[in-house]
């Protein structure tokens, strides 16, 4: 790596998946943020090979991923499925590499630092090769419980999602478009890329069940927001919902302090939070919504009232963008806390 | 009134709002459960007036409601918006009749009961004229709290909702249809019916803003919920969410009780209860959803599972058709048990 490390322009960077919902994304952002950002290597499956590009003014083709591609990479971000990631993470580790991981493969490995930069930037310091990050749907939840917990601890969350089809990939985005479609014209469909009918439907069941009776994706909102949060002893719960929306997550959030706070104190906290926005006005209507939030970098947060079932609760009402923050954005943010940080290279394990 | 009391078929009806969303659905219920009943007047705004509709094959047409409208009515059945009943109900019951009402107007007061059959069908006998049926989204839920209730005190109940837009009435529903067909032909939309567009969103929003940050339609939840169940004590939070869903609402449910309960004893007291069908077998993609529950009477849950966040707390997901058990289904059974109970005239107040 040759010249300032402290800046992301110099580096070779590799984004595989970049075809995808999140790979998209995760290009806009780019020029956005890093306009003079020029080595990017795209990179795909064998099926979007060959396909051109434009990212800051340069058309780039579009590559096969092999155990090649990796050569030269500073740093690799993946958001290919958790079968491909497991995959190829190592490669490009091996390759020297610093991978930026968007799948569930490594979350939950010790070594293996899970990060949401606001909350636990510092934790990039220890990673061993692989920084992963969050589930979608986690991220938003611990950039409101972050700092809420940093006031008055947090003793039990629950959480009830809203989430979009673009969590699940293009593919189910254009299903949800076709089936709309098709529903409108008075025709049947059968469900592809979603385990049911999404079209003018909801669904309680996103990935696989475990035998507690979750699904995986209430138990990575579970695991994961503890392990951010550094709190393993926090009870959360979750269901984690479907919804007939292209883009956006939202959750129903139900938060108990140690003790009480007025919602005028958790505005306040909540307002100071980096990368969050308190929208909150609802005698103007004014609250986030998948539809004024998609496209949006920040998280947003409305409905803030206290819980009335409980004294030491608040409720309150969160969106976010899950390709941008819960996704792309905070792929890159973690990329640009390592630069800062001049942790590349991974330390030696104390 | 003559002859046999006990025979809703002997009875004169009268539907208010009978074009409606729930008023249509009423009907439909009326041919399955009384295909004798003939007396049966259908009544609305001066808007529907002169409409044909056929009713146990008879053609029928819709009347404009007035004054004298409920000459001979024993039972009236009000689904139309709370300041239209607040003005017809009480002329129905100085005409003579029983009025049950599907809107807010009268839930709360104490002489008029609020009744899901089920739950609480001897709360009939005290009406002094009027009987309100509960919120839709209150239904579903007494329905599965009142069984768990009776075998371990409920201390807590948070639920967040997934509401179909037929809850709003027909013009919602037409409302999304129209959306949805524009946005995915790249129109922008303007709201209407709703508070927000509803086409490939969710709106946080039903009913009006209160003082505390919940929303009507949440307190109304919490109110009617402890006014059926007979427990002023419990503690009860929601969030009450629009969503892009033609018929029914489903319900994202954790259940605190006073003492622990295993998923088995709740399967087994849920599946003992009338009107609700346990449908829980998710290794099969088998749980309620808005498409599969649309169109049916009993209330539907599943996803029942020991809530990770409480040693006491039962998670589940309830579904249930929002114009059914939700609205007209539930006033006939209120109707039904009027006439089982013999007490059509108001008893003198103790």
């Amino acid at each position: 790596m040759a010249g300032d490390e402290r800046i992301l322009e110099n580096l070779t960077l590799a984004v595989v998946g970049a075809t995808g919902a999140v790979g998209t994304e995760f290009l806009r952002i780019i020029e956005k943020r890093h306009p003079e950002l020029r080595n990017l290597k795209l990179l795909a499956s064998k099926r979007s090979a060959g396909k051109k590009l434009t990212v800051n003014g340069v058309e780039l083709v579009v590559e096969e991923t092999t155990a090649d591609s990796f050569r030269g990479v500073d740093i690799a971000f993946i958001s290919v499925s958790t079968a491909v990631s497991l995959e190829l993470a190592p490669i490009a580790v091996a390759a020297g590499a610093v991978v930026i991981d968007d799948s569930s493969a490594f979350r939950m490995q010790p070594d293996v630092p899970l990060v949401v930069p606001e909350v636990n930037g510092p934790d990039v310091e220890a990673h061993q090769g692989i920084i992963a990050i969050p589930n979608c749907s986690t991220t938003p939840l611990v950039m409101v419980a972050h700092p809420l917990g940093q006031a008055n601890p947090i003793r039990r969350i629950v959480a009830d999602t809203y989430q979009s089809v673009s969590g699940a990939g293009g593919a189910a985005m254009t299903e949800l478009r076709e089936q709309s479609l098709t529903l409108l014209k008075g025709g049947a469909v059968k469900p592809e890329a979603q385990p049911q009918q999404i079209g003018f439907n909801v669904i309680p069941h996103i990935d696989a069940f475990l035998d507690n009776g979750y699904t995986w994706e209430e138990q990575k909102m579970i695991d994961e927001s503890r392990k951010i949060l550094h709190s393993p002893e926090i009870a959360v719960s979750a269901t984690c919902v479907r919804v007939p929306v292209y883009v956006s997550h939202s959750v129903a959030l139900h938060i108990e302090l140690d003790h009480p706070m007025s919602t005028a104190e958790a505005r306040e906290i909540l307002s100071q939070m980096p990368g969050l926005q308190v929208m909150d006005d609802p005698s103007n209507k004014i609250y986030p919504m998948p539809w004024n939030v998609a496209g949006q970098d920040d998280v947003f947060v409305g409905r803030i009232r206290q819980d009335a079932s409980h004294p030491n609760g608040l409720a309150m009402w969160v969106v976010s963008d899950n390709l941008r923050k819960g996704a792309a954005l905070n792929s890159i943010q973690i990329a640009e806390e390592l630069v800062a940080r001049d942790c590349l290279k991974p330390r030696v394990r104390g």
